[in-house]
């Protein structure tokens, strides 16, 4: 068995002159008015791919790499405690490189910056998805220091001043270490989150990642103004996200006499 | 003056053959256990490039093609009163191609499914980015009848009954004429949306597109929802929007005193 993953390369600037050369085969697909549209047949260095082969390939990989369809799961509060918490408990993923990083056991020379207090306090830290070079892709995380709330769901209206202050501070210490315009950030929460202990994504807003779709991301602005309005708006309210086919809790849904088929 | 866009073009099956032939150059960027990462360097062909050429290009064009930076709007219900409806209702956006749709002057036969109710009736049709041709980035669009409604900061308690009927019927109607599962759906509101009479897409939720993205789209569950807690919601919360610096509604905001420099 082998996994071949065939990818186009980026087109960056200094690809343009080679494109844009007299060496150049085209075709003129239309041409209306002003509008011309073609297909240029650069050579063979600009038009490089990108391969990545796994041999031998265990099912496993191939699972991994193989298509999976995705279904939007609306998620009422009785869901949540009959399906989702059972399955979260259940599953105790393990938080201990988080605790490793909140006790400065591990990451020390990333953080960003910290409010030690442990009720509102919080650790700001890159997200490993960005490289800190560039703030194009700016991507940071806020993990908070208390350990009492797993996701959106066990938010309360005693946690406004939490988050207020995360935004707030978190927003700050944006500005001042990358001078960046905090205008320009998507300030959010995923649900389901990828570990069950709070924290906020800060990320610049021209940055489209899928992760930041309807069905998966919260903005934090929204979420302080539900709990302001009613302390137990994410106990009652029901929530949409997004699963692949293969996902056990999808697979707890359907146990539950949904059918997604 | 000139505007070149160059784009990959995408993989598709028919290329493998040509890629993956022995007259494919390639080079071997690491190797560790079973993974290997690879450049390939393909004929031409399969490395072909799309481009549109724009010949005499006005201002409006290179404009309209430079990158932007976006910002995050967040318009609380004042903001929407004071500067939002004041642009929306100035710039008067002509919607005569809708009304040549919904009066059958035009696109007749791009009806999907027509519930012709003057209050809760609606109109489905393919989005235009959608090329009717495979499931996998199926899009279309419930246009209401009714012309009192700008956007989901008009919509109030009443009119759930609408909402729910084109949720239900839309989604009826996408599984019978497609063949889809609806499970597979996204069914949301833009906001700001592109035009002002309001309109529910349908698309394909593995179809991650820009503009359902978090600050650009709203679930029609979470909407219903929210008008069924509180029959005035729309219009008594902020709502966060994203802008590019060109947009004439960013500039409202600046003369308001917002800064996002």
């Amino acid at each position: 068995n082998v996994v071949v993953i065939l990818e186009r390369t980026p087109l960056t600037e200094d690809l343009v002159d080679d494109i844009m050369s007299p060496a150049t085969d085209y075709s003129i697909e239309m041409k209306n008015d002003i509008y011309t549209s073609l297909r240029l047949f650069p050579k063979v260095s600009a038009g490089a791919l990108k391969s990545t082969v796994i041999h031998p390939a265990t099912e496993k990989h191939i699972n991994k790499y193989k298509q999976h369809a995705v279904f939007c799961v609306r998620e009422t509060a009785s869901d949540y405690n009959n399906i989702t918490l059972p399955y979260i408990t259940s599953s105790s993923f393990s938080l201990q490189w988080l605790y490793n990083l909140l006790a400065k056991k591990a990451e020390v020379d990333r953080i960003v910056y910290e409010d030690d207090d442990q009720v509102n306090g919080f650790m700001l830290v890159p997200d490993l998805k960005w490289d800190c070079k560039q703030t194009s892709n700016l991507y940071l995380c806020a993990v908070i220091h208390r350990r009492d709330i797993k996701s959106i769901r066990d938010l309360r209206g005693e946690h406004v001043q939490l988050l207020e202050n995360i935004r707030d501070k978190g927003k700050q210490a944006i500005r001042e270490k990358y001078q960046f315009n905090v205008h320009k950030l998507r300030i959010y929460f995923h649900y389901q989150p990828s570990y069950y202990h709070l924290h906020v994504h800060f990320a610049n807003v021209s940055y489209n990642s899928p992760s930041c779709t309807l069905g998966k991301a919260h903005a934090i602005d929204d979420v302080i103004d539900n709990l302001k309005m009613d302390s137990d708006y994410y106990s009652k309210c029901s929530l949409t996200y997004i699963l692949k086919e293969n996902d056990p809790l999808l697979e707890k849904f359907k146990e539950a006499g949904r059918c997604f088929d």
